[in-house]
């Protein structure tokens, strides 16, 4: 249950209620809002004078649903904003992982002669084996600072376990929450406690309701700021990597109010499939896409088969800026 | 292996190898050609002298490969063209099931308003359970042809099992193989010996792999005429029906010389994603799509959650052909 | 709804009532059944003087249910018994395809001096590529029939389509409906009006309910002979060919009424792991498990991999004796 | 590739190779074995007097290979041993979380009963919703601290991200790593720290590969005492919670010198099934099973309804005592 209080309850009183009925208490839209667990169902009498509006909800998709705030929620990233009734599509580019100052530098001259705001790339790999390339750390991200720096750009970089926790929300504009940290609380809860927005994205083997479940840790933590990526599950087909799940990005539309960004590079694991790939999720009317493109992916230290190198992106880009003009949207 | 022979070989002698390597013999492109097992690596000198060219490939996906053929083929349908170099996105429509001669009817007016070629609606359908509708039948197929000669559609409707292949042979201009009834070998056998279209609707738990292997069935019969369909696959995912896969869709696009047709109805199972996965599906260059639509689908007799009205119906196939546009294609 | 009928109601008077019902109706334990659909919830007070007893249920897993029939039917296979208060585990083994006289001929043999009734052995098989073995068809089943007559096996074969389903009701004695079979309706429909035991094995992508709703064509059709069987389902895991489903055997056991045997061969896919997954399913107290074990495994003709040698099928028949024995249970 | 060096090489020599190969340096048996990537197929002559013997391995599942080790790994848990050549099942049990001390108390009082060692017990919930019962934290780690030292258990119990990951080392005995953190960098890197054993439960999305590779990243580590967990993958089947995966298990056995224990209470979700797969994960011979039983499990604030209640455990222990001694295995 979502209990919105009146506009004149104090901070303190609304402490006092979470207490009592054991919710969440977050500020948002000028008033604090108490969350309880959806198995409530009832709100006793002597509160009603405190709440504006209560939402009684099926499930523990709560604050995440259009069945408590119909519109999408607006993300503001620095000035550069989606969401809401932006009409815009977020490219959002980069390589795979930040491998040298030359190599992001390149990344970085690219995005900008496309006129790109925002520059993704890893620093904390999640590989699933130790003896591979396991990401710079924190070198990457001070290249990535360096770039932002240089650039203006948004950066987006992930968080690999909670470890490192404190350093991306320091360096990133996005949080990136990968796809096999997704559960992790202490990630969650942390991002909960910031401002920056978040993006997370749905596990490989995670359902619909569990990917807004963990949204629901960083909203309920205070944090209104969270984006959903997309980026393939795992199902019994093996000749691509993943399988994009844009069925349940038509979901997310229907039944989310956070805007859904869509990664088909990470969903393929090809670079053969990226381009037609990526203009179905500009046709799907999303608010951004996660693109992999790389100086020079034959030498990629990680995912080097589904990268695209500058030319491919470049012409993609101008194919994207078409179908999404064909639906009255625009790639930003 | 792919033996084409010389054009000079007669049939006799094409029979002739074809029984002495254990191949099939097809006449494709004005010449005979062999197919024996992938396993087959070398071909004895003595038949070399026979021979035009040899095609060794790595496994069973043989005739459907791009390895053997680097273009798409073309597929004419009474005249209506996909594939090849048409880069035409057939637009095929209609209910779930016939239900009667004014439901129909109702359909095939609103293809007709907007000028649609191709009707589908199911006469046998293949329902899991034994206690729901089962289609009409061959009465169904009656009605189906009324509707094509009175409006001069092409009528696609579905072969359930091995009982009704003749009757769907006769009645349709596109066999379709289900994706229940894809591995059968009744079916598929007996559409090898037609020249009819057939197009296959992958099974929702079936590789890629599996599923071009059950075009081979088709192919190697003699029938060139194949289109795959891709309507859904199972996983773990339940808040929809199925999950479209647009990675296997642009894996078929790079590996297979089929055309492809999309099915986004059968793949969300609910109306209200239908609109924008069609559009992703346009964006995909794909050669065709299936949707399906019914005059009031509350009261439709099968799949009604999934089925557009007609006013929706209107409004999506504007927007397809801005898409196609977008991406050079044409919706026809 | 499942309304049996009062004993002294006469078959013309019970088909009278399906047909105003829209029910099937069969003759079961002496008197007419009728079944709806299971969204009928209601029975009009004039039917009620016919009917003794009225099921009504929650889905279409009507006749299979324990919800209508606590105990488990009892399958009687020229006088070999599973199910029902029996505790018998029936073993059934044989290659998996029919290859030659001399091969089904050391099967019959290894089976003979072990004890074992029930010989499988596939003559049309549903192989996913044309290029290869398809089976010795008719000339399969006559050997089957040979050994039968030879040894006094029931002999359990499988139906790949519709079209030669007469063959296969003619000479099993349990007919096996294949996993890529088990949604054909011409073969289930079939099946209903013989009296065989016939065993639908899940197919690889189906749920259990679906499942069970196959069954139901069967049962709904008038025979009331139908045992179950898991052979593994398709996951994203392919280090073994399929998943042995034993979950879904324990809510088979607990909420279906029909037999269960379990196919480890199918599932894992590969020799070494068919020992302790047979002793793994006769510990789930199941009704028999399907064993694939050749003369020579390294040559058979399909399914190599997967087939025990003679000398391990040996050594797998006394552990499983032992740990039927533990349970309670008895290797027949 | 694995080389195990020669037992007098130094330590420093053999930090020293590691820092020039690239490689993990443990100290294992008595001696250093450095590992590098599988990628790396050859060793350079001028290494060749530092190596005893060289393990070119297929891919990056190394020391936990039977490529490498042909023996399973025993692992000492305070005096009880598991794996080897002990023919020992080692039994867990427990409920899903510590609640109270009264409950975990019942717990002891009948393990104690039954003369099983080792407790489970969750204090940190990896809990897809923020709104249900999270765990008791550190007060349920304290709780499991009592019952052992008035008990005399081993405690198992989960680490659920890496801010408790030191806490969870101090008062475990077996270090349980949950199947939605087995990709958490920051807990498996700390777990190659400690000689504590470490459970690992396999992620319900995870490949048999992907799961073998976490391993190696606390292998490579340094601490040798990893046992393998599987517990259940996420498919399309929704009956049962998860698919228990028999087949994987037997992978495992076949190809990995690890230590297997199964759960099938997680896998299954439901009480009814637990009891025969239990028996069915036992005769699969393998080192251990984790079950789940809390006095009341009606009122249990977690996982409800997969929980047996003490005479459902206490008739399950008996003929699982039974199962194994069929096989040749002893329950302890």
């Amino acid at each position: 249950m979502i209990i919105e209080l009146k506009n004149n309850v104090s901070e303190a009183r609304a402490q006092e209620l979470a207490q009592e009925l054991k919710a969440f208490c977050i500020h948002y839209d000028g008033r604090y809002t108490l969350i309880t667990s959806s198995s409530v169902k009832e709100l006793e009498a002597k509160y009603h004078s405190d709440a504006d509006r209560i939402t009684v909800l099926n499930d523990d998709m709560q604050l995440s649903s259009r069945a408590w705030k119909q519109e999408t929620r607006t993300i503001d990233i620095n000035g550069v904003k989606i969401g809401g009734s932006t009409n815009h599509t977020l490219l959002i580019a980069g390589p795979c992982s930040v491998e040298s100052e030359e190599q992001i530098e390149q990344s970085a001259t690219l995005l900008k002669e496309l006129g790109i705001s925002t520059l993704r790339a890893g620093a904390f790999k999640p590989r699933t084996s130790p003896y591979t390339f396991q990401g710079m750390g924190l070198d990457g991200l001070k290249l990535l600072k360096k770039m932002r720096e240089k650039y203006g750009f948004n950066i987006i970089t992930e968080v690999r376990d909670a470890t490192q926790v404190e350093d991306i929300i320091e360096y990133s504009d996005i949080i990136q929450i990968g796809a096999k940290s997704m559960y992790d609380h202490g990630i969650l809860k942390r991002c909960g406690k910031t401002q920056k927005p978040v993006l997370i994205k749905r596990g490989f083997g995670t359902t619909l309701q569990e990917f807004l479940q963990c949204a629901e840790f960083v909203l309920a933590g205070g944090n209104p700021n969270v984006i959903l990526c997309e980026r393939g599950i795992r199902t019994f087909e093996t000749k691509t990597r993943f399988t994009l799940d844009l069925c349940g990005a038509a979901w997310m539309k229907e039944y989310s109010n956070l805007p859904i960004i869509l990664d088909p590079s990470h969903a393929i694991g090809y670079a053969y499939g990226v381009p037609d790939l990526a203009r179905a999720c500009t046709a799907m009317g999303v608010d951004g896409l996660l693109i992999e493109v790389h100086p020079n992916p034959k030498v990629a230290k990680s995912d080097a088969s589904q990268q695209l190198n500058h030319d491919q992106f470049r012409e993609l880009t101008g194919s994207l800026k078409k179908v999404a003009e064909a639906i009255g949207r625009k790639i930003i």
